[in-house]
């Protein structure tokens, strides 16, 4: 008891959002936010300058299923997303990007902030996760503790400026009744993706291998299984990429913005 | 136009419901309901004594996606599914059955009803075909003027008396992201099947052969398709087959009660 205060409480499951945000500030965390005050919402962070950033708005609702857009603000605070966010310092850890090229992975951007930069917060599928696994549905990545897997297609998204590339996809192998069941789930939460994008045959969408995901970690699909996929909020990091604008800022990979938003409140119905 | 007075005029798409049920009960339709009346819900028909009619509910109420009930009734009228029912001519063509063999196909039913038979009325897939179509997804087998595919499959009906069997499903070939939109779809429509059962592989609900239905008429499954498979309003039927009851009357096939109700009235949201 008469250590406690000497210290610092790592945030947990059921920590407020507040209290995450405030030890990324701290700099008492600088790790994932994954599986952190779980009951919120977590978003995707790109931040560009001005010059580009109508073009990425552009982007994000051309191409609204892989880049729904949560927030957007040319300002540190983000008041609709929580109380007292300031977005230069409530992640735990961020990427800068200069000419496309990742330079640095600092855990506070306060010194790169100039009164010309927007913020686009962006959807993530922790949410729609949520949702699945409070109705029954288990992820196989998520109980063999591994990344979502994620694949590049062929579906090319609808260009905006410099902003191009093709759809990113997350796989979760579920069997048909839990697919059904996931496709009513996820339609309820379009401001995270939505609906899967595609169920079955890879190929289809232009993926070679299932077993050789482009980004996280590969899941097997069983024999009475159906691959199901998801649009995937890497798609604009991907975008970002493309267009190797010469500054931008991003969250680093699980490093996210924790809202205020509780789940339940981005269901449509 | 001096002319026109002297034919029985056939009822069509926009004909309202009471025209097609009274042409059926003054003997002018004795043929296929599909097409007719266009905007309103038809439903299969079931007619049973009353000794048997509580476990046919109850198997019903515990198999709802393949036995969704619109209504029931110990009277020829039905007054919440139509203006003046008389369900014993209002059909255009009836089965009667006696110790499970179907015994005559009368258009007319009145002599053989009772005051102790119950009619119930199942929701059929038309009023979600309707839906899908309204939706823009192509359905192979109405494009090519046949019969929807219906297979019976290895998963039971949870039984209620005399009546058991296999639930029967109903198979449209769709892309993935028809297959997708089918499934948002028809979700809405819980009175008509709800969403599908099963997509994907037939053989893990116990379909050998996608090219051999059980009722109905094949239809093919491009390589780019998932075959998705709805429960079907002939599961009742082949329940009540089973059943071998002394007696029972059932709509001909395709000669369905044509109700006042308009498909999107049955639409959960």
């Amino acid at each position: 008891m008469s250590n406690r205060q000497s210290f610092v409480e790592q945030p947990g499951a059921a920590s407020s959002a507040l209290a995450v945000r405030q030890a990324c500030r701290s700099g008492s965390l600088a790790a994932h936010t994954s599986g952190l005050a779980s009951a919120h919402v977590q978003g995707n962070l790109v931040i560009l300058p001005k010059a580009y950033a109508a073009d990425f708005l552009r982007f994000c609702q051309a191409n609204p299923k892989p880049c729904p857009l949560l927030g957007v603000s040319g300002d540190p605070a983000l008041p609709a997303l929580g109380e007292d966010i300031d977005i230069r310092t409530d992640l735990p850890r961020y990427r800068v990007w200069r000419n496309g090229e990742l330079v640095d992975e600092p855990t506070d951007v306060r010194a790169l902030w100039g009164d010309d930069m927007v913020s686009f917060v962006i959807g993530c599928s922790f949410t729609f996760e949520h949702a699945l696994m409070a109705e029954g549905i288990v992820l196989r990545h998520v109980e063999q503790g591994r990344n979502v897997a994620m694949y590049r297609t062929s579906v090319a998204t609808t260009p905006a400026g410099a902003f191009h590339g093709p759809m990113v996809v997350s796989m979760r192998p579920l069997r048909a009744a839990d697919a059904i069941r996931a496709v009513q789930i996820t339609s309820r939460f379009p401001a995270v993706h939505g609906a899967p994008v595609h169920i079955g045959d890879p190929a289809l969408i232009g993926i070679r291998s299932i077993a050789d995901p482009d980004y996280g970690d590969a899941v097997e699909v069983m024999p009475d299984e159906l691959p199901v996929f998801w649009a995937c909020g890497v798609t604009p990091q991907a975008a970002l990429a493309a267009a190797r604008l010469p500054f931008a800022i991003t969250h680093a990979p699980g490093s996210m913005l924790v809202t205020d938003l509780l789940h339940h409140r981005l269901a449509a119905f």
